[in-house]
């Protein structure tokens, strides 16, 4: 790979020294308080509808200012996803709305009935606690097949059958026919190969970002101002006008700095209710924070999902067909839907295909009572690697097959079109997954170990595995990819950068710079990134998700950055004419064709600005529209001990490698592995959000209950990398922010197979289902 | 004149909902408090150094937090008046550098020797009382007659004999050889001519603003950002920049609404020293707020300026030759400098020069140990023509010619163009002025007052009096004038401006709207204004000055507004191409050349954000340079009643008709004569900063005794105007801010002529300087 001169650096990042000196402003610390303070009346019931409100004696409480109920607020529902928007011309694209500002019809256990507006929080507790609610209470159904049978009341009526979506990608007759097919089932029930089944569940995990949902709201210019942690102000922007039935222009949405989001704040939550009480209370200051109980239940974590796999597979360790079909529970509300186990199904099908000859990829989404999920990082993807590694890991394990060997048999390869997306846009135009192997598997010792581990007895045994992953980069071609960024010649020759793409605490901020100084021709620490997004001033950006931004927005960037480079040197060319044409912009300088400098950039900086006859103030904004898309591949290697009467799994050694195509600050990207390795292990042993199918009530709604791993339940996290030089993205680099929490999960399941031979099927596997598992097995 | 469309509209200003109601955020509200804050101890001597500071026990009062001293700060000078820079290429031309964050050499009274920083203002002022000062102490020069003699210690060491500037423009040799003469003496000696020579002079009169000095200062992204109340941002970004000797774009500057300027917020005040602090404290946020007090003494108000005239004129009501020399006194530091009494002898130069042979115009500007003075609202003007209108009203009065007659046989005509300054650039392209007396006079009831007044005796006298005035609008060509504007479509068709040119107060943010409304196509409130500069994300501009910004600013507003009604209507043909060319933009739609509408703007916005295949997020920016100016003209024409006994002068009414080009908000024009009139009123009749020439020290540093006009002390203000349609203007409009102060203040001085026979020639015309006249003349 070429060598650059700003991507590739390892430098730190750009926002660090306010981050730990505490500097950096959040949404709550720009609040000008004291200020109104508005907390939610959740419903007590999880199906049913709200008959009466009593709020009498809450409005009678000291220093309450107002109390709104479901009976006040507009009758107008609004979509809330955190996606693309579609004009006029693709109406019939767009989202789902089915959420309003508060609803009498209750479909989830503690959802919106009523709002109370108060001096403090105090008295709004108070008040909230003197509402009187008369409800007409129906059954609750939280299992999705249950649910598809119909329920006397639809969970949203535009959805009377309570199917969100399905879906089905088949192989084509055509193709099958060459093998002699004529359906998918033919060709995995083929008597001439080996025949698996299983079926896999996850559970919903949720997102624990350090900073909950808080947002503040007040009008000014005649626009309602939203404050707000989020990943998405620009839809923001749009949903709390859909919301209001406002002109969006007439919203303004400011994003700080970001406290995570991992999805969460992929949504729109609250958002819009703040802004309507805030409309209706003339403009007033008014701030609402989610407690912590309220983001396990009231915002949307990973879609508990089921799958049931199906494949066929031959002596030589080549899968021959595979069907995989999944349901996925997206609660009583829709956020981002069926997008969701759409990706978990699509990767299924992605990681191992090469030698198919036929497959189905098969989901549905399905209203609940359950609590409305929605994006989580990687966004269904780790749902359908682990169902694709169970599958793997059993064959290998049952035919007595390397794992690593088997899978490299049949997993994706530099070259692989996706035959099912059109235009051929998701493609791996790169993938060292290979030599990634390779690395992991040698750092594990993979071979030593194997033969180490075998033939274990006792409750302690100790076993490695290993897990591939796929993940495409952004959302083209299933949704629009577009980025804007703006970059504007200081006086001095540095630049300053504004993007509407968010800093979320991933180090967006860090790499833009880069890649803008690369573009340009200037040093990254020449590059002053405007780290907030105010949409009155910032340019558009769809925000961070999806693992989008460096390679949509990062295009934008560049070629933002290009122009303004041009701009640069035409202006240099325009005020020193002698110096002739093919100037170059380096070391801080301007330079002519024969090596000799024209001016310095500052100096030239300062022409731009002040020169009295030909000043011109040099920016430049770039709208960069992305049609391609490229996956990323990587594996995880992990060693474990498990205690079997214990239920206790220890993570000893781990590691991860990717081709995440080229690394633009490596440090960055290696600190974003060892956070989804984190949180893969979480989602792999522990972290559940529990639900009462009786009630659809949230059991484990506190940070005590609900256990993420933290440092010193952790193993060092290992990363590491094989580059490659993507032809699609802005610097050759693809997705990285979702990759890291895919395999590791995987992994671990294949290695407590490898130390026990006990085969697990859902996820997390918590000390309770491992128990259980080698109690049926008989182990203890 | 043509009519336009949104141009010309008298709407209400965008932000009048804000302010009358409070929601409007100016700097203090958007403080985060409590924060540490800081006062600054000033010297008790008027000349001289400091020899020790001991700040001991000022460090022991608890709450401080620091004090700084003049002997901690860098010894760095800076420049602090808001004028443009120049680039490197014309680095002679850049405003001299006399000032330091704090300064053992004291050069006035209230010198700036030691800071202190606590917790709150209360501890401050505690230790500021502690702190021990010991100085050496040198006589006061107040008057710049004898400072030019030279002083032992000159007040600035880089100009060694308190000349500041000596500027003269004469008559070329040979314009005088066509009529004889040699010298511009000879033609005012002339014998064949009456003769003349009088001596005037005005004193500093104070902004009064309502919001007084204030900033916080704050680290943050590795910048120092400072929000403060000034009318130049993007100005004072580079002078803090210089003050702490780090890169411009180290600094970012954040202007919210601001509560008045009139030129003390054209320079740079303690912005630059808060910053410094901030610095030295590890990025806390400081902020430091100016008291009422201290905006009298230790910011800029307008310079005292004397000035001796002589001129021939012959019996044919003509002038012949003229001479002004002026003599500003700038005060112990420099700001605006010499430009402002370049103001004065250029206006008396302009407005009555049509049948002149011969003139002079020569001005010094001064160091001295009085305040520091600066720019005030039509910055030198109102002195110059005050003393030409002194003139003019004499000559009438002693040869008993009806003065509007005589004024308009000599005044500024249509075609107008300045010899004296390069390219022919100041000039009255356009000219009502005619047609403004015209209406003044009859509404004044002129010729019936004049009847009526004749002959009158006894203490209570009445008169009508006049005076016209001229104004160029902004500063080119003797400086650079450039501005810049951006506007970016809404989603919803609406559109996002954004300016470097700042809103203090004036209604510049109506204008703006109204301008690109008009150049785009769409209605003024379609237009969301971002009020707000935030020197990271805003367009450059100079800033709010020199009645610049309609002008200039306005300029960019067109070219940036016809820029991006360009990409709209390409947009619309890329995207409906069977529309055909020539399409057009009203009434918010697109309109092919048949007239059928095409779609509507807010369809068409919604697919330049999200078209997936074509979208393009439009936005337009534009650089204006302008190399043009424009004169405006006008008049004012007073009726008074003189108590002379008491010395007291009643407005009974009063009337200024101008013209300013073509009226881009009538409303708003109205209120800025309005206000213009009020201060010039202020200017004629009380408001004066009285110096103790002993000592430097400024008496009256209240609104208890410096006396402005309230609504009680006003008579009704009648504003009226007789449009032009300026060939310069970005519409056709010419200055506006700053003309209606000029020539209020000169009609009342003829008004007094004219009911008493008196004539005064020092400005204001206070109670004891009528009576000493009144007296001197034997009326009393």
């Amino acid at each position: 790979m070429e060598q650059l001169r700003e991507v590739g650096r390892p430098i730190t990042r750009v926002d660090a020294y306010d981050k730990v000196t505490g500097r950096a402003k959040f949404t709550d610390d720009l609040c000008p308080k004291p200020c109104l303070e508005a907390r939610i009346l959740h419903s007590t019931i999880g199906n049913g509808r709200v008959v009466s409100i009593d709020t009498t004696e809450a409005k009678k409480v000291p220093g309450v200012v107002a109390v709104f109920t479901c009976f006040d607020v507009p009758d107008r529902p609004y979509p809330v996803a955190g996606h693309p928007w579609y004009a006029d011309s693709h109406a019939e694209k767009r989202d789902l709305a089915d959420r309003k500002l508060l609803d009498d019809r209750i479909r989830i256990y503690g959802d919106n009935i009523a709002v109370v507006v108060a001096e403090d929080t105090v008295a709004c507790d108070r008040a909230l606690r003197k509402i009187k609610v008369e409800y007409e209470e129906w059954p609750v159904v939280y299992d999705p097949k249950e649910s598809l049978k119909g329920t006397e009341h639809p969970v949203q009526d535009i959805k009377p059958d309570n199917l969100v979506a399905h879906t089905c990608a088949l192989t084509s007759p055509e193709n099958l026919a060459k093998y002699g097919y004529k359906t998918v089932d033919d060709a995995i029930n083929d008597p001439a190969y080996h025949h698996i089944a299983i079926h896999t569940e996850t559970g919903e995990q949720s997102q624990v970002h350090i900073e909950t949902c808080t947002s503040f709201c007040y009008m000014e210019g005649g626009k309602i101002v939203c404050v707000a942690s989020t990943q998405i102000p620009h839809i923001m922007r749009r949903v709390i006008g859909q919301a209001l039935g406002i002109p969006w222009g007439d919203v303004r949405v400011i994003k700080p700095y970001i406290g995570g989001g991992f999805g969460t704040k992929q949504d729109i939550h609250y958002e819009p209710l703040n802004a309507w009480i805030c409309q209706q209370l003339g403009g007033r200051c008014v701030r609402l924070e989610l407690s912590r109980e309220e983001l396990f239940w009231d915002t949307s974590g990973r879609q508990p999902k089921s799958f049931d796999v199906e494949a066929s597979y031959g002596d030589d360790m080549l899968l021959h067909a595979r069907s995989i079909r999944g349901w996925s529970n997206t609660g009583g509300y829709i956020h981002h839907g069926h997008a969701l186990v759409l990706n978990s199904v699509n990767s299924f099908r992605w990681l191992y295909h090469t030698n198919e000859v036929a497959s189905r990829s098969e989901a549905w989404t399905v209203y609940t009572n359950g609590p409305h999920t929605g994006a989580m990082r990687a966004y269904g993807v780790p749902e359908g690697v682990w169902t694709a590694e169970c599958l793997m890991g059993d064959i290998a394990h049952d035919n007595g097959w390397d794992g690593v060997e088997f899978r490299l048999k049949n997993c994706i390869r530099e070259g692989f079109v996706d035959e099912f997306t059109p235009g051929g846009a998701v493609a791996a135009h790169t993938c060292t997954l290979p030599q990634c192997v390779e690395k992991g598997k040698e750092w594990i010792h993979w071979d030593e170990k194997k033969r180490e581990y075998a033939n274990q007895t006792g409750p302690i045994r100790h076993g490695v595995g290993v897990a591939f992953f796929v993940y495409k980069t952004a959302v083209a071609p299933f949704a629009l990819e577009t980025a804007t960024s703006r970059v504007t010649l200081n006086q001095d020759g540095s630049v300053q950068l504004q993007m509407g793409a968010t800093e979320i605490g991933q180090g967006a901020d860090t790499v833009f710079s880069q890649m803008a100084a690369e573009a340009i021709g200037v040093d990254t620490e020449d590059v002053h990134i405007v780290s907030f997004q105010d949409t009155d001033v910032a340019p558009y950006d769809a925000g961070a998700y999806a693992s989008r931004q460096t390679y949509v927005s990062g295009t934008a960037v560049k070629k933002a950055g290009l122009e303004l480079r041009e701009k640069i040197l035409a202006f240099a060319h325009r005020l020193y004419p002698a110096a002739g044409e093919n100037l170059d912009l380096r070391d801080h300088a301007i330079w002519d064709a024969t090596g000799r400098q024209v001016c310095t950039l500052a100096s030239l900086a300062l022409e731009a600005y002040y020169n009295v006859d030909a000043n011109d103030q040099l920016s430049a904004y770039a709208t960069a529209n992305v049609h391609t898309n490229a996956i990323a591949t990587g594996c995880t290697f992990a060693d474990v001990t498990v205690d079997m009467p214990l239920g206790k799994v220890t993570v000893n050694r781990i590691i991860s490698v990717q081709d995440n195509g080229r690394l633009i600050n490596p440090k960055l990207v290696e600190q974003q592995v060892h956070g989804g390795m984190g949180q893969s292990i979480g989602f792999a042993l522990s972290e559940e959000v529990q639900v009462d199918p009786k009630t659809g009530r949230v059991l484990n709604d506190t940070l005590l209950d609900y256990k993420i791993p933290t440092m010193m339940d952790l193993p060092d996290l290992k990363a590491d990398f094989v580059e490659s030089d993507d032809p699609t993205g802005p610097y050759g680099n693809k997705a990285v922010g979702e990759t890291p929490i895919i395999s590791p999960a995987p992994a671990i399941r294949d290695a407590i197979l490898d130390a026990t031979g006990v085969k697990f099927y859902h996820m997390p596997m918590t000390p309770q289902r491992l128990v259980e598992g080698f109690k049926r097995e008989g182990l203890i």
